[in-house]
């Protein structure tokens, strides 16, 4: 089968190449893949710029975002059929730490995480253990259940933060993430969503316009403190998300951020200067995570099945496989959000 | 001045009257009312059916919702001008209780409540202690103010709560705070609100499906577990507000949820018969409170200014202080849900 | 192999019987059990009053506390060895409902209990699927082992009250939950913590001071309002447990909390009288809930090894299988706390 | 009056000094003071290296940690009469923003706090408004009231992380807070507290040891990860408080926490340096905020009243006023945890 893999340890390595199609185990599911997002951690996972529990394997299958059909299924998988179209998690914790036992696979040390610690889903086929399969509700497609892993950590954001009507938001970085929350915190009544992005993001800012955000802020043009204090009648906002990429956002986070504000950070950075001064004296409370719990999983379902986030609206540049290289290349240009493969 | 008095301690006696104009004391501010809401509180009061704790003195100026334009302010007072447009609380703690000093004074078992325990709002003018009168926002109507303290009560609910995205809500009561919550669920993006009443709330019924509520459960007409099963495919409501008035309510509240479920009480019944092992089995988390906080007050100003509710179109009918007995009388007609006297 | 069996549809219907050694399945573990307490459930199945989610199965060998050693592990069983010593949960859920997938097995309509719904702990040998297993850490006892169920409980109910030392507490029921709760709210720091029992219960009040109780009511001398409230300065306590046997506890709990106190309920009674306008003028927030996750377990096991409690002082009696009337018999005396066969 | 001022602008110019008696205003208390501690934001202000919403305004009188007799009342306070012994909270908020509206007066910007923006504690008299003033409990005394301040910070820092027994905490920096955190833990029940300091914190070592620190760490001497490893096998610690005084100590404070630990920040620097990635990986909440509430000093008096803590144990040095410099001196010598002066 044809999948895009990272083929050597060398950054940028991407390859489109024929590969066996997998098997699956008495517990897997084989799934056909119809759809796959590249997310921001597929480009750091191929420019050698991601930081892991264990080392990314060589050669690896890329891509942990997808949906597809059920092809085949293992020996002993109950209540799953072929034919059935199925979005899944893609993580599995070892299932013994404790982490795990008390239901936080994400904080487990010795995790597996399809496209980082083994085969993902740019490919024709991608083997899923049973209990990750969820079927799609009638009526979602296979692009919008390509969105659902990005989405549970939306899920997740407000899970932390628990909003309500009325409260104020921003949202550092203008890309996919920043996006899905903008659409989540509107559905959940926030009365301004601020964007805050680059220069290159004008095209961005463009859609999150379109989307409802109430106010945007170019860095290059405005003092996003100044700009944030104007829509916010002085006072901050409320809930500050950081889903840019650049270690500035997280001290920029805090600064924006109103008195007891919340402060959800995203990137992965090994290092960002902070001032704690200015955090104590806001009374914030800040929440780092990584990856996402059944919980989220389904509640992301539920959004998208009720319409309180339209994920198409995102995508900006639709790819086949044999295109990985334009694909990966279009994220470098302010014009993308989400790119998506049709397989 | 005019006011709508309960003259004696029997039920039912109101009466039109004419009353000395209160004098402002030091640290108060005299308000000449514009518009003030009828409250079922107001109806359990003129009926010896509240249950408070003190005595409702005879007689009282009724009223505890309502709002007006500064006419005078006390001699200490500072920041409030005569001619301001304003809203107001309406109770006061003692200020040096426990709960009083710990920022919640609607838990002071010596509190003052207008129109509870001191002179009301149903009057051309009222006095009120300056820290608890909030000028109105720009653009704010006196009528949509007078439903400040009522919106706060749903305000209180929601910070309880913490409603997600995606969740289902069953409001028991099709009333004034029925209404408010089911506006105010909408906002936070539950995916179903069911509004739940008796056969002679039929016109209310219709007022809460033009203000979106996705299910209408009429008990006269159906079994309420049944629906609402229906309605969740099978799981129950992710959140129950009891807003009827009656005790059978209460355990209906706890019928109606869902796993894990939480149920909010506002009706203050001396008693109700329950299910505990239905509560256990299904690890519900059920709230009580009375009465609102300045938090809750500042909010629900902010979703008046915002747009988050619409509380004009809870307004049934209209009244001036001398038809107060077509007031009373209306609220008996399902028709009604809120009542306000223009002043 | 002995085992003690509730032998027909009949209330009280108790046997030692003989019965055949059950055979672990692939990914079970055949425990030889060593110890295993009698709970108050396994008193109102043997009575015809328990209400389960399904209809308990008869025969079925009875109790659904224990731990022993591993004696057998079915063909897929990874890290557990024969020779082990083992605590292990007794419940598993469906593994496929909503509530199992994201992390409430408790809730699961469709659970498994050991003891409940399938063979539990009262014989020589009983199988636990694999997952459930945890090895006992260094130093524990199987009779403190056994403790883990009913101390999982404790710690469930301090999950949802996460009291701060000076706290107070009221626990109605002098029984061995009641005693359990009692250590744990004197670990986390409880500056006063009562007992609420009846005439019989003299013994276990006198077990509860020498455990540290700081007050002892008994409902015939004393009207326990009145004396919690000289307990505690006239306030109330600030967290109630209701863990008695009767349907007037619920009732209770409300009218013994402080202003914003917080409830929990035990009793799984079908009806329940209670308060809603005491509940509501205290602004109390009730929980309740049945059964245990797995990290209540592992915080449970955290608390017998680092000595928070002390489950050992509560035995009060020790009987052989054989005497299985006996000591169902003894639990009707007051004199008796906790119970536990020796195997 | 004798009083301790910062007499200039310069950094370090401490004074002892002769002033005027201050006049009580109608709304206020004159308190004789008795006792008063040191805190290291005393040392910052006198070394210009406080950080303050306002400028410390010269001459001031220092200290914001004390306790006293009643001397004087102003014309309108009541309940409060001379020769009462009364600790005092030391922070008003405007009164009129949104902060202080809603009970944040911590988070007000135009706040007073006596010490840092008008006259402090050091001195033979202080003026207190009369709503800041509690009587001090039966059987207090003045030295154990004068850290109420202080302690109530380590009750609004269990406040946030509300500990479950069990739970492992790591302490950095062995100061006074650090102290007094060290004792709210050990009555809350966790199984586990390490001590984190300096080469020149050995008698403060001790100290921490016979209060019952689990663990010390010297970190001239050890790695502190690894220690914290080693302590709890292999884990990291559930909760992490900050009290040291540099910015080190805010990154190191990720390093030890679990995963889904809880971390506390005092450390009021302009700038620290931190590890997104691994914040984020462990899946950490960090709190932040300054000064106290009204509830947590009332839980400060109930903790001294119940012996929860033993401030007393924390006094290694008693100064009298006109030893100002020498008392100011001693902290810097790592034997001091808390000076005190007797007034
Ligand atoms: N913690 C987790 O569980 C988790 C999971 C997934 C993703 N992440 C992280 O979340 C972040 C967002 O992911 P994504 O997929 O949404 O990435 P994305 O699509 O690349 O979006 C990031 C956006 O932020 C912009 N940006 C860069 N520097 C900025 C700055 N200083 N201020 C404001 N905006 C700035 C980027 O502009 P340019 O493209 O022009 O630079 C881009 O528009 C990434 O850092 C990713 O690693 C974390
Ligand atoms: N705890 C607090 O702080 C607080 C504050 C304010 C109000 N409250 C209480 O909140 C409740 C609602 O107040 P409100 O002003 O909204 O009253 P309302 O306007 O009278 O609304 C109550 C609605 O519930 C309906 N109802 C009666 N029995 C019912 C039942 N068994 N099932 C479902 N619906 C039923 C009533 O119908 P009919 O009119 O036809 O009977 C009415 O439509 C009252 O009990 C009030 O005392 C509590
Ligand atoms: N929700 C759950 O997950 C769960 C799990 C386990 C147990 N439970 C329930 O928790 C309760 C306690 O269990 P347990 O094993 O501790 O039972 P237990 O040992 O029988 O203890 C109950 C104690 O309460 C006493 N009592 C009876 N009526 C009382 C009253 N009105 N006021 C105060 N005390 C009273 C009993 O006295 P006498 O013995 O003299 O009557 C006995 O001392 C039971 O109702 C059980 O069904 C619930
Ligand atoms: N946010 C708030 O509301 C608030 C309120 C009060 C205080 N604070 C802050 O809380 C901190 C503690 O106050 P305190 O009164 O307890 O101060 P303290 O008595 O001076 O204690 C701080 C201790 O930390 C030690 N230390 C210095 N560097 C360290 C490091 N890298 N690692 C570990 N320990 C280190 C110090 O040793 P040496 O003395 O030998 O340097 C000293 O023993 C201060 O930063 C203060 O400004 C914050
Ligand atoms: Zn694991
Ligand atoms: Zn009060
Ligand atoms: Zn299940
Ligand atoms: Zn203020």
């Amino acid at each position: 089968m044809r999948a895009i893999i990272k083929a050597t340890e060398q950054a940028g390595s991407l390859q489109v190449a024929d590969v066996p199609r997998p098997q699956p185990g008495p517990r897997d599911v084989l799934v056909r893949m119809k759809a796959a997002g590249i997310c921001y951690s597929d480009v750091s996972i191929l420019t050698n710029r991601y930081i892991g529990r264990k080392p990314v394997p060589i050669p690896i299958i890329m891509g942990h975002e997808g949906a597809g059909i059920v092809e085949e299924v293992g020996a002993e998988v109950q209540g799953l059929r072929p034919g059935t179209p199925v979005a899944f998690e893609v993580l599995s914790g070892c299932g013994k730490c404790e982490q795990c036992r008390i239901g936080f696979k994400n904080m487990c040390e010795d995790w597996e995480h399809m496209g980082i610690t083994c085969h993902g889903t740019f490919a024709e086929y991608a083997v899923v253990p049973a209990h990750l399969v969820h079927p799609m509700p009638e009526g979602m497609e296979f692009v919008e259940a390509a969105f659902l892993e990005p989405l549970s950590l939306t899920v997740r954001t407000l899970e932390y933060v628990r909003p309500l009507p009325g409260e104020t938001v921003a949202i550092l970085g203008p890309g996919a993430l920043g996006m899905l929350h903008l659409q989540a915190f509107l559905s959940a009544g926030a009365s301004m969503v601020a964007v805050v992005g680059l220069e290159q993001d004008r095209k961005r800012f463009e859609l999150a316009r379109s989307l409802g955000a109430h106010c945007i802020v170019n860095l290059s043009e405005r003092d996003p403190v100044q700009a944030i204090r104007e829509a916010t009648g002085g006072r901050g906002v409320d809930i500050v998300v950081e889903t840019a990429n650049s270690p500035n956002a997280t001290r920029l986070a805090f600064d924006l951020a109103a008195a007891r504000g919340r402060v959800i950070l995203f990137g992965l950075y090994p290092e960002a200067t902070i001032s704690p001064v200015t955090m104590l004296r806001k009374g914030l409370t800040v929440h780092g995570d990584v990856a996402i719990l059944p919980k989220h999983f389904l509640r992301a379902m539920n959004w998208i099945a009720t319409g309180k986030v339209d994920v198409k609206k995102l995508i900006t540049r639709r790819f086949r496989l044999e295109e990985a290289q334009e694909a990966f290349d279009s994220l470098r240009e302010g014009e993308t959000v989400k790119v998506v493969f049709d397989i």
